[in-house]
């Protein structure tokens, strides 16, 4: 069986009205999928705009459960199309309790995977800890029909280089990010550059470090004062850009991914043989001696 | 007193006679000073050529005390030029027993640091697992004249994200990474670029990633079939590239940094607050699940 995986990041505006957006999102699979698509990665939190601009109770409504309406629709034209699709949806898993959640659906429709964002930001215009408890259902790591195994995070989480290596360590193979993240106006001139450049190197060298894939799919347009910056992307284990959305285009793009590659490149570059586990107890800490300690992070 | 510091990284190629290129090193702190530098980072094994490229046991004669003739050395002319140096050596612990080391001398000329090289490769041509113990002293940071604390990191770590995080989490402002690489005659045609351009971004990321400071020092020059490829630079805290070295020139480059930046970016991109300490054991994990578990690394 062939080891070369199409993956689809997608990236468009999202409109107020979230079955818009659902359509929206199946007609890009859709598309996708005609181009040549295996497995299609959606933007975080797809079928809304980006509430967490503001702190208001009533846009606890938008959020529905997992399994729910979104991922049996997404489910039907997964098996409708034979592809798989990393759906992200903000989740309601009971009264009260919300979550920035993304479903795995495989292409024979079933919700094969469910991933929580385990790093949650705060920021002013990203208000998410009001929103989403932090992720509880740890780093995980889904194998989608038999051909590839799939770490799934999210945005935040982009940052965080324990989290790519864990999903490494559970055998990785392509890491997905769907991603919601834009300048500021007041911000842009001065730092825009150095902030996109540094979102793109923060993740190459996920792949660099963990010799896997990496995937990720934001979104386009402006909500309010922020400019979501596109530039969804794919690229290869040793961090070169396979395929690279623009800052302002919508539609799909399409990476050929050549399995073979994690197990080449880190033939080249054996660093899981080389790690100091033996050493890494610190960083079960906060900061310097704070925090937990080594067996007490239950 | 002033938070700026400003960080001198060298460059040059190695000669046979080790006496010979502490003279360098030596004339190249001298000249860095004169411009202004207060800490300079000397490339890796700088004392001589990149003796790895072959399993010799005479080579074992180029190992040194720590302290010893080369610290000493180097100290004088530290405490002469007040200048702090990072100064790695091929270290002789005891006999057998060696390691890639370097000795962190401020400008008092006082021996304040000594770390030794935590991740050790072993390739064609680099067969550093024949000559060095793994390092035994853990993850390191120095104050450098109560100014600026430094996490001194040598080479292959610079592909291990949790050497750059333990170092940051133990108060890092600045990581400087000591270096030898380049490239195979028989990889450049085809992987030259790729590799120059992963080797950049893992540790500009580390920048990104932990908000600090950091500095390369690599070696030029050819030895045998090796090209090494210079490149040496310093990044400030959110990757951008202060000063860089080209492939294959010899000298010293200066970053001024402003190490109020340090705290400014981290305020900015909080990344330490959101750590999830909690789920991070499978860190401590040589892949999946084998390895060391929590609580079993002391």
């Amino acid at each position: 069986m062939s080891r070369i995986v199409r993956v689809a990041v997608t990236q468009f505006a999202a409109e107020q009205q979230p079955s818009r957006n659902v359509d929206r999102a199946v007609a890009l699979i859709e598309q996708a999928v005609e181009a040549g698509a295996e497995i299609v990665c959606l933007q975080e939190l797809f079928t809304t705009r980006y509430f967490c601009q503001a702190e208001v109770h009533e846009h606890f409504d938008l959020a529905e459960p997992i399994p729910g309406p979104t991922t049996e629709r997404i489910a039907s034209v997964a098996r409708r199309c034979k592809v798989s699709v990393i759906c992200p949806l903000f989740e309601r898993a009971g009264p009260g309790v919300y979550f920035n959640a993304a479903a795995v659906i495989d292409r024979c429709g079933t919700l094969v995977g469910h991933y929580r964002k385990m790093h949650i930001p705060d920021d002013p215009l990203y208000y998410e800890k009001f929103y989403f408890a932090p992720g509880d259902l740890g780093f995980s790591v889904v194998s989608l029909d038999g051909r590839v195994r799939v770490g799934v995070l999210i945005c935040w989480d982009q940052w965080f280089p324990e989290a790519a290596r864990i999903a490494a360590l559970k055998g990785a193979e392509l890491l997905v990010y769907p991603t919601a993240i834009g300048w500021h106006d007041h911000e842009r001139a001065e730092f825009g550059q150095e902030q996109l450049d540094a979102w793109l190197t923060v993740q190459r060298a996920h792949a660099v470090a963990n010799g896997v894939f990496v995937a990720a799919a934001n979104r386009v347009g402006r909500e309010g004062t922020v400019q979501f910056w596109g530039n969804s992307f794919v690229c290869a284990p040793f961090g070169r850009i396979l395929v690279r959305a623009p800052t302002d285009e919508e539609g799909f793009w399409i990476a050929e991914c050549d399995l073979d590659q994690v197990e080449a490149v880190r033939r080249h570059w054996p660093f899981f043989r080389d790690r100091r586990i033996d050493a890494y107890g610190p960083l079960l800490r906060r900061y310097g001696d704070g925090g937990a300690r080594p067996g007490e992070e239950g």
